[in-house]
């Protein structure tokens, strides 16, 4: 489909037919094209062990069929029956605190469970085989796989236990190697069988919830081991649908930033990625903007779908805003900008009942056209219809990549020491915002990426180090490239010990410093940093590492305490055959002018500063297809911004011409898309 | 008796009968007369499966015959023996978080466990047996049934799971109807077979604790199923004592505004009302004013018993205050004025040893009669004594009924979306002081109340609408009555799920609005209403309606965010045969100042204000007796109030006349009681 | 040994051999010759049920034999191995939830499971056959037996329900005497048969946490049990021990204040007491010296040796700072000056992985010799060579005692009422602190202690009574001695039962008072108590007893409330044959102003205040050895201090000498030892 998909996430089975024709309406009304369906009917697909009815199904197909849509067509494993819950008391997970559950809620089946390994492939199968097939009249508008739905959480079960030795055989071949690898000579932890090992949780390992253990290794590679037990059940539906269906695209919603599953290792078993975007808050968009960035680093810089969002409002926080006047259109072009190629909605009509019957929906109860949120909804659809033929496929170019890592995230949140306060995606986060702010384009990457196309790599708390990654940063500098880090990095192997050299490790040569301390305060004992011989100073916090700088350079020191005026900021240069690079450290967590002072000099040393860094609230972002570039204009700021066009152009949303030089004005939570040709 | 009772919960057994004398002394010295006795015995009367033993009882009843004293009667059976929970494992709880309990505490019985069941009917029937019959010499001095004690928590076992299922199928007769009800197309949760329910806790639908479940259907059949459980064991040994004792009252203590037990499903099976009262703080006035109300409401405005309170302090909060000088006889005087024939304590005696230990006692450890505490017990123990003859049996006459609704209760506080900050006790506590700020007469009535005899009825939060409730909402209106709900009414059936039409659904009509949307923010975030086109503003927060008025009047806006100048607070004038009513709106968590603005104006109107409305601190409350009335006048205050009274009567506690227009002084913590004729 | 013994826990089984030469040759750099080792090392040691290896233990000794060193050899029997909780799954702990854990984490053992202490005894016994042996090479250099590690913890399990129904047997003898200990006719919980009881916890009599309990003596009587089962498993190992090393002093190394174990219990058992010092923060100077001396008290003054301190940092709090330049010496020295004879630092090397790998060390990662710590390290480790011959042995000599008791500290935190916000520990930790900063010596003793040597007795929450206690108070205060006691004291007896009389009940003679009330407020609402008719006033919170003085005489009363002006301080002067003494009540939770001016009355009184009390910042603390006295001064303020000497003597660690009348200058965070002649 040559536009921007339009829709959303739609389950008629909870209301009767003849309200089904009002929704047809309503969609065309509001020029949907794109409904997910099917996500959660698995006890109406199969009543019991033995049966299989897909007349409900049928008919919601016919119907969509029937009003020209498209279907992204679910496998509806996310939630098994209530039959199957009784009949197989071990399809339910066990948690943390070791408890078997009984049925309820969603996502409530053990990965590693047989029957619901069994089951749900089959449910898969089957549903490929009579929707992936010519001869069933839905077949044609099945634009899209969409397997289970938002995977996630984690099971302690004795499955899972057998199926983690099993892993863990594979990963380490003997108990000595893993004896080794998770340093059992500590606390007399030495394993002489693999029956002996465990799923670490607040009955063996955790003595203070699912971060603290005792023993660290043993909780990252269960938490790998968890990533991968979902993977395979991903993998399993896939295979399975593949039987009947070889070529439609197979995907399943992930949820953005979401710590439990590792999507660098799932994205490569994706067809296209998707994602859900609930932000925590109405101040999100450098989170967002990440996030959606991290999304498309996923398979490489492909688009994908913004597969949910709310229209408005959300029913699971303590208290649920509706999204202001002109935000959810807002948000949606981020996410077209960022590289989203769908804009789909949960939901499309409000549930009757249970958990999600306040949650926010194209259609509410009344089932109304004439409300705020469904003129808004219906607006965009209007417009992004107006857009066919513009922006699909269009891809994104960064001279800046961040480094986002699984491994690192987990390995820094369990660790005993120096500081519970760090949060991998806060600090992420942190240095985002601060390329976010002045609108240069980044490139979320994994620590396997090949680095040699940027100018700056920026990769804050990579804990740890595994592989040829250093070797790889340092070849990177050696070539001419920027690299920055910060505190924590550098600190651990692949199985969490600590190197047997000064810190930060592997990192240590190109950094040129060592680390002989690292402090660690309560968040609000504040120390500072000075740049430039007193000329600027920023707060900081949490961690202070004490430094020695060896070859590098002291860019800025810490202000006050024991070690005031000795070394927070360094950067060392390093001249290799492919020119002059330098490798920044940041010892302590800086704050946003801090990071912005930061990046203002390595962007602007790099001549990565454009027109658009530092206006206030303008988030400006560019994707290409082919020679023509579309430039998205978002203001998230609360006032106007005059915006100065740098090329000629049209304006997209308007269809007006802009001129080299024009100024443009955005009025608060506008969009202007800028398309003009690059060559 | 034809005076109110005065005594309250004593517990021999835990000391030596020497100390017997000295407690019948001091009992004489307090003026008591009614004691409560045989709460906690069980473990005594039967010591094992198959031998009772009276022996202690007996002697009890003996020496509080000898003395000349009323008995209550308690039947022992909140607290199993530990021989029953090692004979009977499965006796005991199963908790929310499905952990089976084992012997100790106290409630600690499974309401549906068959050995339970049986046990305390058959305890029930030998007591009553014993001591209903007139050969007992203690017989003639039982006065009341005493049932239990304090009914409350909650079971998850497999007997509930069991008795669950079969009051379902009673409730629903089948599984299409119960499926329907349950709206379980939603994440694939129809049932099949009765057995696939289990009961919804930490196991099954709840990811966050007893108020966040999956399915809101299922968890509020489970809060009724649960207080439905518990009254059956209540009528079990109602139904025993009633085989021997044909027309002794039989009653438990209720514990005011509990929100696990609807006292107005449990009320028409008790002879009387009665209740302990332990307000959690010493600032409680309206609060306990309201649930004394609420208690009176639940049998139609018969009197009640407070059956306990502290002569001084609790011991089960974090602190415990002594209650300061005045305040002891200054609450029972409250009690009584809204209703309370009988002002018993707990405890007559101090506790030994265990948990209560430090709780207060009119006899504390040291057995004095010098004390503050125990002085001012035998000060109000005279009063009311001169006062036999008078109150008594006397009635409340009110015009405005405050509609309060346990389905609601749960219904509102387990709803993900809008917002988790709403409490439907604070709201209705707020609500209810405005009105007594302004010393107007209420009745808490249920929502199955005929409303007739009203002229204002007031309903925050109303959010469940069943049976014909809004049919006799809009009759009450037509027929000329006064009408006040609030957000978050009006928005779901009886089974949790939203009506098919505009919010707020069947009471849109009748209020002449509509809701599009309900915005909900921090706590902090606050909003005000603006009345009067800008003369007064007060606060509001939480959650806020997005109103489109339909034939309302527009009374209050908003004054900021996106909707400020829409309408916040509405009134709808209805004419129907009976006269002009009108129905009140209020779209969001109006301040204290705001709903006393409210009900200025509401009770203005309606010429309900009198000349105590109003009078800071002093409380005024009347009880009617034939053509006696009781005025009682309370300052909860700080510093003494002048009070004008109305009427020629009598200063009931210090036997003194009163002229209509005598300026009379209220010192501090005081009470008067001035009887008039009214006729 | 006569020198103060200096090195650490050492677990070189974690890393290669070739690492051990590294520390062999750092050890000698810092002057180190003691190290612990084989604290977990159970799992190499005994590989399966029925196997023992020796060789790597073998190692480690003859290593650290022809390095010069000596060990504390310990039993490694704090973690079991994986296979014994397989083979045994009873082995490990069931929590306070009930919950059976599984293998996983240390201090993992049921202390009554049959196999652990059938496994543990014999580790030791096979331990203590071959290094306690005269020809093995290594037993030369042990020179003390370590016990386990840190025991503590509680378990719940069958096992313990068994051996609590066993350790009840014998403490009551009749089930009669333990229903009347357990005052079970509250609450119907008399017990007919042993096997009726069980254990305390979330299941059972626990309502809300480890504190909240429905039977208080129920609770108490299981902290005792669970005390004496883990002194069993020390008892268990030291006995096998005993076997084949009857000389070698067997120690354990406790954790200060440490609410679970009652160590006066356990000191008779141990031959000398060690102790690990992780004080929370860095302002916990009075703490650490109170827990000092305590652990001195549990050998009536016999010196103890510092079995863990960190060199630098901890890693299992939220955030670890580094201890600051000079603070590792100054609190090492603080524990030599309370009586240590050892400072032995927790860790020698970073542990490689797992939860200590952050921890702080002699030897960091990188193995450096140059960093912060380890100069810091090497630079005592050769001050405390030069001292050899000074000091060790060297005892303490107090006038004042506080009487510190573990049953009072469990009662007074488990009882429902007056109030939860009172701590035993930071309440005896203020009285402290007041003789602390008057530096004045204090002993602290049980409540069994012979009181007939000390000029003043401390005695705060005294809560529990029992013995012939109050007897010999009133005996210490006839014979001329000062008592102080407060609140909460007084209230109960052994089975936490209250007495029948006033409060404070057998101290009420001796006190000359009578308390009717206890009121208790918020932390925040504060009162104050005017002392001196109004000349000062210090504030107090918590609880406020209402005080009826008898002989007492009223030394201050309350500022506000209701009972201003009456007693809160009281002084009652009894004249017995051995003089006149007093004893004072505080009957509030007085801040720091008020106990600084109380005790300047009460020690002024007795000539007790001197030349050091009040220096800010300064600690000055005696050690005496035959006619020698060693004056430690401690600056722990960030200010140089003048300090005047005394008589004359030798500034020991710059051997300069010293006249009295000299002033001397103390840098922040330095230390000066001055020895004298007594005589």
């Amino acid at each position: 489909m040559d536009k921007i998909r339009f829709g959303g996430d739609y389950n008629p089975e909870q209301w009767p037919e003849d309200v089904w024709d009002q929704d047809m309406a309503l969609f065309e009304e509001a020029s949907v094209d794109t409904l997910t369906v099917n996500v959660f009917a698995w006890a109406t697909l199969q009543p019991d062990e033995h049966t299989y009815d897909f007349a409900v199904l049928d008919r919601i197909l016919e119907k969509l069929a029937a009003a020209g849509k498209t279907v992204c067509l679910a496998t509806s494993t996310a939630a098994h029956p209530a039959w199957m819950a009784r009949a197989y008391p071990d399809v339910t997970r066990v948690d943390f605190d070791g408890r078997r559950h009984v049925f309820g809620q969603r996502h409530n089946s053990c990965p590693n469970s047989p029957a619901y390994r069994r089951f749900s492939a089959e449910l898969a199968r089957r549903i490929a085989e009579r929707y992936g097939r010519a001869d069933n009249p839905a077949s044609g508008i099945v634009v899209a796989w969409h397997v289970n739905n938002e995977y996630g959480g984690t099971c302690y079960c004795e499955h899972c236990a057998a199926a983690f030795r099993v892993w863990l055989r594979a990963r380490y071949g003997s108990l000595s190697a893993l004896n080794e690898a998770w340093n059992t000579a500590f606390w007399s932890h030495t394993f002489y069988a693999w029956d002996e090992v465990v799923p670490p949780n607040a009955l063996s390992e955790h003595g203070g919830g699912p971060d603290v253990t005792a023993f660290q290794g043993i909780t990252l590679d269960y938490l790998r081991f968890n990533s991968d037990s979902l993977l395979r059940n991903f993998i399993d539906e896939k295979s399975a649908i593949r039987e009947f269906s070889p070529d439609l695209p197979v995907t399943t919603n992930f949820m953005g930033m979401y710590r439990p599953l590792d999507y660098f290792r799932w994205a490569p078993h994706l067809d296209f990625v998707s994602w859900d975007n609930y932000p925590p808050d109405m101040q999100s968009h450098a989170r967002m903007a990440l996030t959606h960035d991290l999304m498309r680093g996923l398979k490489g810089g492909r688009p994908f779908w913004l597969m949910e969002q709310t229209p408005s409002q959300t029913a699971c926080r303590a208290f649920n805003p509706v999204k202001r006047p002109g935000v959810m259109r807002l948000w949606s072009y981020q996410a077209v900008a960022h590289g989203a190629d769908a804009v789909l909605f949960f939901q499309m009509r409000q549930s009757r009942g249970a958990s999600e019957k306040e949650h926010g929906a194209v259609i509410t109860h009344g089932g109304r056209s004439d409300t705020r949120v469904f003129r808004e909804v219906a607006g965009l659809g209007e417009e992004l219809e107006a857009l066919a033929g513009e922006i699909v496929g269009a891809r994104t170019y960064a001279k800046v990549a961040l480094v986002f890592d699984w491994d690192s995230w987990w390995a820094v949140e369990i660790s005993d020491g120096p500081s519970r306060h760090v949060s991998y995606q806060q600090t992420l986060i942190a240095y985002y915002r601060a390329l976010y702010e002045r609108n240069v384009a980044v490139d979320v990457v994994p620590t396997g990426a090949d680095l040699a196309g940027y100018d700056v790599v920026v990769a804050p708390l990579l804990h740890v180090i595994q592989g040829d990654l250093a070797a790889r940063v340092e070849a990177f500098v050696e070539g001419g490239g920027t690299f920055v880090t910060s505190f924590l990095s550098g600190r651990v192997d692949e199985s969490d010990n600590a190197f047997g050299m000064d810190a930060p490790g592997p990192l240590a040569r190109v950094l040129g410093i060592r680390i002989d301390e690292t402090d660690a305060l309560a968040p609000e004992d504040l120390n500072a940093v000075v740049f430039d011989g007193g000329a600027v100073r920023f707060a900081a916090n949490l961690v202070f590492d004490l430094l020695q700088p060896g070859t590098a350079e002291v860019v800025g020191v810490y202000e006050s305490d024991f070690y005031a005026g000795t070394a927070a900021v360094t950067r060392n240069v390093v001249v290799g055959e492919g020119g002059s690079g330098d490798a920044w450290y940041v010892g302590t967590n800086l704050d946003a002018g801090g990071l912005g002072w930061l990046f203002d000099r390595v962007l602007g040393d790099r001549g990565l500063l454009n027109a658009y860094s530092g206006l206030p609230g303008v988030e400006a972002v560019t994707r290409h297809r082919d020679d023509v570039a579309y430039l998205f204009l978002l203001n998230h700021g609360d006032v106007a911004a005059d915006v100065v066009a740098e090329t000629d152009g049209v304006s997209l949303l308007t269809r007006t011409p802009v001129r080299a030089g024009e100024h443009l004005t955005l009025a608060p939570k506008d969009v202007l898309i800028l398309r003009s040709r690059t060559c």
